[in-house]
């Protein structure tokens, strides 16, 4: 059975709407709109444990998910939600030992969760122009426990891709379709590019360089996610949900006439 | 430069709608409404190659994703669609080295995607009452290097787990709620439960057996994806889309008073 | 060139989400974060022209349409949107001359609509148990001159209805099944009935009343309406969305075979 | 009771899926794949009415509804469905009396519509090029008793709009934005303007146009509509459904300064 350990994250649950993630320490207290919470004596607690407030409230320590974090992550610098990395995951085929490119960084999230899936044997290559960001991300990285697996680079995609022979090249930047071509050269034969963007304009133009520099099998689509009320009697959708957070495109290398014939 | 060898499997492409999986054999003519194809003319060229039909046309010879199977696969005992099999990944936050109880089987769609992630530390245990789909499970397993990683058990789920201290519970069948108490049994502390299923009954029947069962952090969800078609001045949302699969719903485990203090 | 006059509302448009329902009486100020308006500069003026503010913003005056009044009527006891409405009213086929019957009237936002559409000759039977409610109904119709094409009822309608050989039944009420029966007896042959429920037990339930009772061509749906944001290289969906305001139940009434008989 | 009479149209309904749009003439015989209907035995028979074929399964006689026309009317040359059309009608504030301009005709679903709200006093002028469909047209208005409501022009929208001060321009056809200026002139004041196209690049045009007109209160949705299975136990959405027909743009005509003063 797991134990909560001193330097620990661990999710306060007290109901669908309201939970906190917190890093136990010695001494430390959590404080709530419900009272506050010993940290310390979570130290040595199983995972699942119920604990009280000062005003008796009990909250439940959750062990985090990588979604969890992701959430958390991603609230600052970006607008892909876990739905859109769980598609971009696996549409773009990556899993254990994959190579991926991807960018721009921002906080680190869509780095994180691929490099959860290619850990132990593959790499991320993670470029991003804003030094701050990468700072940021780093931390978030290494709190994760995944900063072995991603290089951060403080690059600029749109000026060209230094790796090679790579499964993936996944962007979420302003400017995808500068990056079309580097991308191309990136990828190993049939391997995936994918691009995720909040407007529409972004897409035509994207698409339209996909097509010029040699990628087939070109899909873009969008992902709504509706959350239910579900208790007999009373089951329905939820009232208001985020119908938008962008567009995904993904598309795959095809070789071109003349690298064929050498 | 990765080459085709005998025995491969590759997509044929011809446009976005038309795209054939074959497996790569001497002296195998695939035949399409485009004419027939050579296969062991693609022996030893690179993925992404093209080729030409008797009639002339190209078709583009794609290293298959794991997707491409799956959309494959999973045609005939399932509908789980790969935007669901990659939330499911996600939200139970399932990866490398993970513990992962699974049914029913059904041809191995989910089980084979799971496996893909878990490898090479983790292991699937799938679960499924009908002997014939446990063959097919395995051929497709097999066929997609998986089988090391999923253990094919001919159990009724309903009946009990025989697993312990799993990280995640995954169920696509046809009375969830009766499985509940044995997913909690098998979860290790806040180990996260979900299930699939096409109809709203079976989701309010299921979230009320984990309310009971004590599972928090209840969420059910469905996801939409709609396609678009790109082209600059005729860019527009496909017609008619896939707009209902099946419902969403996880939970996690949350220790018992009386386990607790135990 | 429509004008003005006293006692005339006047919409009050600063931008798309900024409009103000204001009625122009002498000497009256309208008070805005943008500044005051006074109301009575309006007087005598065109439909669509711009007045200023105390701080100098302009606003423009629109002359309210009937959905600007009805998001404004239904804003407190009900969750009908104009959307529901709108396909409440062509799928019901209420047309000039129609008589429906209606209920609960609620604030008399639907209400209202019909009698906007069945005028002069049709006539709207709003039942309603509540009689604070119909006082405030009755306001509101006053206000839309549309008090005469609407009979309001301080009655039951899981009680009985009183009217027959009507075109139409359309409920927007908890316990909509009730009324099933008593719908079946008002309508003529071949009416329309609908039914407006937020949760999917209140339309099993009125479906399967529906089926028993002698209903045909029942169809059972949810509309859902996402804004755009517009712009040139900016163009994108809402990111939050109104995606469930209620589900939307329609029949027919079909004549039973004793009845045919006779 | 209202019985059938010869010349009358009868939707002859067998199940939600197959409901079949029929003239009642004498020695009439309707051919169905469930044997043949004769359909004079309707002559002087109530509506709702059972009938039999040849083949002894029963098919209900319907007074059809002006929605059911519409979706055959609509077939051919026009994607608009009903539920764009009832989001038309009450966005664009049209009831009995409203003058309207409307254009392309088409076969004339949507003009039906209006004039079926308009009338008695109301007018609709609905423009096409194509003499074809304005016999269409004309055929369809006849049938439905609409003609009289209806003046059919066979001009370009593009080129002009002789009508001046009417309450509502709508348009669906494929350069909306050539109108805008068009619309502008011959619209009330605060009249309302609206537009339907297939096409995102459509839409950002006409709203470029009508910023620039003089439209305020602009609105660019998209409506779906998704249908349920509803049966205890067996509840769903259903699988595939139209997710796109197209874009409605809404907005109003605002005073211009100029003739604001004049």
């Amino acid at each position: 059975m797991e134990l909560i350990n001193i330097g620990a994250y661990v999710l306060l649950y007290l109901d669908e709407k309201r939970k906190f993630l917190v890093k136990v320490e010695k001494e430390k207290v959590f404080h709530t709109h419900k009272g506050y919470i010993r940290l310390d004596e979570l130290i040595g607690k199983p995972y699942g444990v119920k604990v009280k407030s000062s005003m008796g409230i009990s909250f439940i320590a959750l062990k985090p998910t990588l979604k969890d974090y992701l959430l958390r992550i991603a609230r600052k610098t970006q607008i892909l939600y876990p739905k859109d990395m769980a598609l971009i995951l696996v549409y773009t085929n990556i899993g254990p030992g994959s190579k991926v490119v991807e960018g721009g960084t921002g906080s680190g999230a869509l780095a994180s969760l691929i490099a959860f899936h290619v850990k132990p044997d593959g790499k991320v290559y993670s470029y991003e122009v804003n030094k701050e960001f990468l700072k940021v991300a780093e931390r978030n990285l290494k709190k994760l426990g995944l900063a072995d697996y991603v290089i951060l680079k403080n690059l600029d995609l749109t000026k060209g891709i230094e790796e090679v022979e790579v499964d993936a090249v996944i962007l979420d930047m302003p400017t995808p379709w500068l990056v079309v071509p580097h991308a191309y050269k990136a990828l190993k034969n049939t391997g995936v590019f994918a691009s995720f963007s909040p407007t529409i304009e972004q897409v035509i133009k994207t698409v339209e360089a996909m097509r010029k520099e040699g990628f087939i099998d070109i899909e873009s689509i969008e992902c709504m996610v509706r959350g239910y009320q579900v208790e007999a009697g009373r089951t329905r959708p939820q009232t208001l949900a985020i119908t938008h957070t962008g567009y995904l495109t993904f598309g795959r290398k095809m070789l071109k006439e003349d690298s064929n014939s050498s």
